[in-house]
């Protein structure tokens, strides 16, 4: 059901030539009022593709009326004239459906410096239009997808009335130049447009941001929220945000399980740090270190990996003691002060969930990235095939 | 000659049993006089071996007598114990050679997190101190390798009489965890200590500390210099900065080379920036993606994700417009003004050498890094293999 989960939201998706052997390539969602709330948070990458800027004036505006998403193609590093086309789309969108072409946002995933074809695009908007229904969820859900091998779906929904649906694509972020992560997600509760995008920017910040693939960040992600109140319900806001992170929670640990290649769900920990941010500071260092990725590829407990990469934290991100610092892999505690603890292969790396623990000992805060291992698979996939 | 090119040095290396196979696995170089002047650059890691901490303390001194390495054990992540086994290694070289004993450095490479077999080293000691010649620069070369496939030596001379020799370990640094880049050089050139350092740093910063194989940064690496003046000859300072990078260079380009798993070399240039700093920031974010590397080892001139990995530089370190970038790829310019530029294909990849230059448009100053490509061989080394 995914985006049509909520009442008052329709939904399509199908196969109009972008992607070969018929696989559907592009979507729209439609929201049917009353409200036309919306929120999205964007890649912070400089270099961002033109639907994001589009996208980012109508957030701006703070009315959407409807998404279309198309794979196979980014529209990214495509100068003028991709911005062009991004507006192109966004205008056919509101003539097709009959809304506000300002309130129309695009997404693009797929390939990064190639120009758009414009004439499948428009087309391919008015062939997806024709077929929106409210049971079109799935079939948008499955049309957003590029490299993923299942396409990734959450809902969940509140006593008092409303809903929140979902759907996300990106295969782990393993594969960031087929750019990359794409979420749309709805609801029908009622909103304050400010406290909506407030709401998502924390939820998205604890769970797709601390995904952290191969720590490449794409040109295009995207996570958008769109809010028509047609529950008539208003939302307390402590319960909505606690269901949006259900939703979100679970589309992340939806992507990391798809990440191609990847053989271990990897989690860093830091616990008894002085900040949160110096703990993700760190917990993103050791998940971005290729040779904690491939040892744990090797299912080798190689602890001074783990320790070396930590030693790398500028100290006024981090101030922590060497000598001082404990790490344990599921459950074993491999490093102890600093220095050597149990026997390291008492630690079992067989099953696909990894779970790093560092204890700093320098403070009450911590933090947690989710990462995947590096394997022969990454780079079979992202150097073996030239695109 | 490495080592023992210059006057007044003695080197040798032999297997005293911490590798297997009879592969020699200790070096050491005594410093004959009449001056002990010392240089030393070391791993800017925080989680920092235990000989590394000794090392200091010589430098900081001013005055070294002789060097041991040992490699198989890197003597890092061992604590307190790590801490008195470095020191007694010291202690016994300077009693056996007949030294003192606070003017002789210790350096280990190999396995973290493991304590030293102290007898086998102690007795390795004797063992390699027995043979040491002025003709033992080679043997010393080749007792401090670890996963290299090469000895890596290098020298110069000035026509003013003084010499410069130098070794070097370090399989490109694509396997720091086992603790990784050792250099060792020495000179008969006479010299004040302080402009010694100085230019050591200068030297280092523009040589070992460009080379950038896979982002991470060991335990253990250390750059020595050895001075004794037994040449008699004042150096020119100007001239032996320009002959000490000489010989930094090839070590620094046959570390690059004996990158196992490595398939190309890469050097990656940012023209047209504001400051050193911020280019040197973008060369080594594009250096350490795992997408721009695997392309490469793929031979796919994929700029997209050049592109997009520069656009992760936050602004503040780096001002540039994206829409200005252009990006060459062995002299194609594959990208234009942040967009499409010529046929990516015309850029041929086939040859180990590859060179990625980004134009910002935004300055007139530039920076290198090297690096490698990202191969099934690199997960192989350091995954397959546990250790």
């Amino acid at each position: 059901m995914s985006v049509t989960f909520p009442q008052g939201f329709e939904a399509g998706g199908a196969h109009v030539g972008l992607r070969g052997k018929l696989h559907p390539d592009m979507a729209i969602v439609k929201n049917l009022g009353p409200e036309y709330g919306v929120a999205g948070v964007f890649t912070s990458n400089r270099v961002f593709a033109a639907p994001v800027g589009l996208d980012r004036e109508v957030v701006a505006r703070g009315k959407a009326a409807a998404v279309v998403v198309n794979s196979a193609n980014a529209n990214a590093c495509t100068g003028q004239q991709g911005r062009k086309d991004a507006a192109a789309m966004a205008t056919h969108l509101g003539e097709t459906l009959g809304v506000p072409s300002e309130e129309c946002l695009v997404c693009s995933t797929g390939i990064i410096g190639r120009a758009l074809d414009m004439p499948k695009m428009l087309a391919g908007i008015e062939q997806v239009a024709a077929g929106l229904s409210e049971e079109g969820g799935d079939a948008a859900a499955e049309a957003i997808l590029t490299t993923d091998t299942k396409p990734k779906t959450a809902r969940a929904q509140s006593a008092t009335g409303w809903k929140i649906g979902g759907m996300a694509k990106g295969a782990g972020m393993l594969a960031p130049a087929l750019a990359t992560m794409i979420v749309v997600l709805t609801t029908d509760a009622s909103f304050e447009a400010a406290s909506l995008q407030a709401t998502l920017k924390e939820v998205v910040d604890e769970t797709f941001n601390r995904l952290d693939s191969d720590g490449c960040m794409s040109t295009n992600d995207t996570v958008l929220l769109l809010a028509n109140g047609a529950s008539g319900v208003k939302a307390d806001l402590d319960e909505f945000k606690t269901k949006l992170q259900e939703v979100c929670q679970n589309l992340a640990l939806q992507l990391l399980g798809d990440a191609e290649g990847a053989h271990h769900d990897v989690e860093i920990r830091i616990k008894g740090a002085a900040t949160v941010e110096g703990a993700l500071f760190a917990a993103r260092t050791i998940a971005r270190s290729n040779l904690v990725k491939t040892a744990i590829y090797g299912n080798d407990p190689n602890w001074g990996r783990i320790l070396s990469q930590l030693g790398t934290v500028p100290e006024d991100v981090l101030p922590f003691d060497p000598s001082e610092v404990d790490v344990s892999i599921n459950g074993v505690t491999v490093c102890r002060a600093g220095g050597i603890g149990e026997n390291p292969y008492l630690a079992d790396l067989s099953p696909r969930e990894c779970r790093i623990l560092v204890e700093l000992h320098a403070g009450e805060e911590e933090a947690f990235v989710w990462t995947s291992d590096l394997t022969h698979e990454y780079v079979h996939i992202n150097g073996d095939y030239t695109t």
